[in-house]
């Protein structure tokens, strides 16, 4: 049995998908990333909320992580409910079945000849 | 009742707005930015402290995230009691009336033809 | 006598080794890194698993970091049980037989004439 | 009375002073930095240990933070009992006398016309 590690509940408030991208697609394409880790042997039922400055949040966007998987979701390729808009602010609030870790990384390729990138562990909430 | 994930206290030791920017505006204007998600109900009364090298902090900084909300803060932005200047070092503390996230970007375009992006969670205090 | 100060289990779930890389080798050759700090008298065994979207995890890859050292170990460089392909989402769950501190840092240079890079504290799990 | 927030140990396993810069100094030097908010009334005493990958431990480097101010300490320029030497991977240590916050910084000028800037909070030991 694998043990599963890490938290149910993460929080990101830095949210903002870059509008534009420069360079070939996809790998040069501007994204906002949640990075998950499920170390446990049983799949993650994952839900997120998506919060924003002025409207109600949105959600749940529910999808899986398999046990002793990785996944790495594309923020910009949500669509159910609704697509995040781009260049807006936002934050979102993870919740699982089982513990997992989830990092945060954005690649923005707005300015031409430039490329730029973050990465911050989010806030483990319980 | 949405249930307000976080601390009341946060604490970024890392401040320095970039002196200058390159490019369109607003997008690619240099900013330090506070990013603050409430996933409570209620609002969060928020003030911030800041403090400096070499003079007593200055603050309070007050304004309010409201329930179900993310709020980014540009630290340029902020005029009273009195703006924080470019290209000095300096420091901040946070405090809200609810649990909240707060975590810290900082845009720097400050070389023409370059983007420079960080991101790092707050220290959470209490 | 030095105090090992850390955590024995340490995640990472952001991983993606850079494709390509441009300028002088090794200085601008593209890379994703664990930075490991022991400060504790004894060696620490440690022991990395790597997981990915679609397949079993891989490992162990087992090293060692001395006493009072610091490590800082490419995955682009480990080959035994088998190398890390590039430009392919990972995660790694570290495990080590005395508490220590994990740092990942990625140099990215697979545009020319741009350099990004990120880093991000590990997820300290126990 | 004000509240000393934060720790008295803080570990930094990811050191490395890029070993070139590009650019007008010193908006433009390359540096590795700590940057440290005291937000307590007593100056802060600390002690910086840096470690390596192929030598004993050197320090301590020792500074004050006075009480209600940040220092943001550029690694690049101590020289008690040594200088860090450029390129080269390096960690360390800081202890306190009281708790405070520390964030790592980088800027990297290595490359001419690009920038890159990393940000990462320390690891808070106890």
């Amino acid at each position: 049995m694998a043990v599963a590690i890490g938290c149910r509940t993460w929080v990101v408030s830095g949210g903002n998908i870059p509008t534009v991208s420069h360079g070939e697609e996809p790998e040069f394409t501007s994204f906002d990333q949640l990075c998950l880790l499920n170390t446990g042997d049983g799949d993650a039922a994952v839900e997120l909320t998506v919060y924003y400055p002025d409207q109600e949040p949105v959600g749940p966007y529910a999808f899986r992580v398999p046990g002793r998987r990785i996944r790495h979701v594309r923020l910009n390729d949500l669509i159910d409910p609704e697509p995040i808009r781009l260049g807006r602010p936002y934050g979102c609030l993870l919740t699982s079945s089982v513990p997992l870790v989830a990092q945060f990384q954005r690649q923005d390729t707005r300015l031409p000849g430039a490329l730029a990138l973050t990465d911050a562990l989010g806030y483990a909430g319980s």
